[in-house]
């Protein structure tokens, strides 16, 4: 049973049979749209804008009045449980996220706090709600958070990073230490899901950026693992429907095999890997959602209805791929380049789809 | 036949028998060590420094002075053709390469020069001469350069670059103008690295920095099918000594088994990559070069042994493992923990080699 009006984006997830690819696009509510910039301005700062709920849910439906994108997402920053715990993040111009108090020490650690999203987040969860009400059932809502992994990484270097230098300093000298914090943020990161499920998100994402900079090994032992205990302890139903889940890592090509035993529905790929490969290579145990490289959005409207044929052509015939960018939209992109790429979704996916029984 | 005193680093990428695992390190020479800094500063700048082949060669020299290095790596830069085919290279603190002028029109491609290495590379070839000459057999020493698709990214993006805009522009936009330059390129590398061959180098090594930035299939069209074509122009003998190939793709972790069909005598594996499952897939068909994470070098000395003798473990029994870090090492590491790693696969090693016959 659902009450969506278009469901294909959760049936995909869940591989049930569909009749076209549905898509959607990593940071579609975002600076490549002058809409989006106009709120962003009227919101004096970025996170002004995501601890206001209708702003917030103003840039979140925006896209979806230009394009017909299968799905909405959350408009929201990975880092809101970091900042939610204490760290203070913010924002400067050119820099990406910082925080005001990075953990320094093993007492930061050990005294980081479990946020309740109820008071902590209340933001995001009432910012979801709202976004579910306004949707009035036409297409799914995808909750997400940063993965464990990923928000360990800014926490401890600060910021955005180069090397890593001091995360993995932490993993290599001090790795209880290291488990103890992702076992936290493992946590909070499945209390903050659930708490978006049952606000209304029909489906959720964990990012988990910057798994791809670790050894195989060190994937496995310190991003993989709290990926797996975020999946353990989410609820896999809500009011009678099944809330599906996707894991992406960015770089991770290597390890989805790994990956698809992680319990989720499906994986995001970045467009490094092929995804005919994929496919073969994680056979049906998961869905799989991309890929095409945000960089070919500068291409030609023709060269992209090619790109997005050929990824379309590379995962072949049947349910289980979600059309995506391999990455966020980058923030000068022509919109009419992304209605080239959800047009070309339309017309060319239908083949590659069997009659619904 | 050959002539050197230690010769393990050539056997091994030829996959001779061996008593113990090699090692050197990507920029060996460089900023870490005190004795660099100081002649780099004497130099003034870092082109000054490169193309001065006496203080070159000294800066080759100086790592092997500390450490026992299997091999000695020509101190030069990766974009040393692009320089010598009129682009003006130059460094900015902090900002890394650039060129005062890159490649933004058609034209600019169709008149690039083909440089002659005996006379635009002079200065490279005459410290690669020293070097051979000062080493006196005692290691052999590689020669190198940047891959066609490695280069080309900086010719068209006039410098680094974060998205690669440009010049996946140029690849979409005007596929056969990006062979163009690519098959200029290659001509111009394989003569360039024979020129060092034929100087002195008794290896030679392709970083292909940026190739994995691309799909697959743009990976095996743009920048691999190049590196083949390198390989194909490549002296393979000279002076009756078999000079070894190494293939280096940053990211390349997942086309492994095409990057062991394109002809070279090893893979440079990142430190992402598990060295036993690439052993694994690539087979008998090449050694492998790797892979310790260059972050894993400011842990303790302890950590370091740890890494280096799981790496070996992976790597597993009998030739064809040279260690190296899976990335250059970076500017701010304590030469005591570069000395631990060296120490580490002298002593654990011989463990993984048979007695020689």
């Amino acid at each position: 049973m659902t009450t969506l009006t278009n469901d294909t984006f959760i049936r995909t997830l869940l591989r049930q049979p569909v009749d076209r690819t549905p898509v959607w696009m990593m940071r579609q509510a975002g600076r490549y749209l002058p809409e989006y910039r106009h709120i962003r301005e009227q919101a004096g700062s970025f996170m002004a804008l995501c601890t206001n709920p209708e702003l917030a849910c103003e840039v979140t439906l925006q896209p979806l009045r230009r394009f017909a994108f299968d799905a909405a997402i959350l408009f929201s920053d990975i880092l809101t449980i970091p900042d939610a715990m204490g760290l203070g993040l913010y924002f400067t111009e050119g820099e990406g996220p910082k925080f005001k108090h990075p953990l320094q020490t093993a007492a930061d650690i050990e005294k980081l706090p479990q946020p309740d999203p109820a008071v902590e987040l209340r933001y995001v969860i009432d910012t979801v709600s709202l976004i579910r009400k306004n949707l009035q059932g036409s297409v799914p809502l995808i909750g997400f958070s940063g993965s464990p992994w990923t928000l360990a990484t800014y926490m401890v270097e600060g910021g955005s990073s180069k090397n890593f230098q001091k995360v993995k300093g932490l993993m290599y000298g001090q790795p209880q230490l290291m488990h103890l914090l992702l076992d936290k943020l493992a946590r909070a990161v499945a209390d903050y899901l659930n708490a978006q499920i049952m606000a209304g998100a029909q489906a959720v994402m964990l990012f988990d950026t910057w798994g791809g900079l670790l050894t195989t090994e060190d994937y496995s032992d310190f991003s993989l693992r709290y990926a797996k205990q975020v999946r353990a302890l989410l609820k896999t139903d809500y009011q009678g429907q099944r809330i599906p889940c996707i894991l992406f890592t960015k770089g991770g090509g290597q390890w989805l095999e790994n990956m698809a035993d992680a319990g989720y529905d499906a994986l995001g790929l970045d467009w490094q890997t092929d995804i005919r490969q994929a496919r073969h290579r994680v056979g049906d145990k998961v869905a799989l959602q991309g890929n095409l490289d945000p960089v070919a959005l500068y291409a030609s409207p023709e060269v992209i209805g090619e790109k997005v044929k050929s990824i379309l052509h590379h995962y072949g015939t049947g349910s289980g791929h979600v059309f995506n960018l391999g990455h966020g939209i980058l923030p000068d992109i022509n919109p009419e380049h992304v209605k080239a790429m959800v047009d070309a979704v339309h017309q060319y996916s239908p083949d590659y789809h069997h009659p619904l029984a």
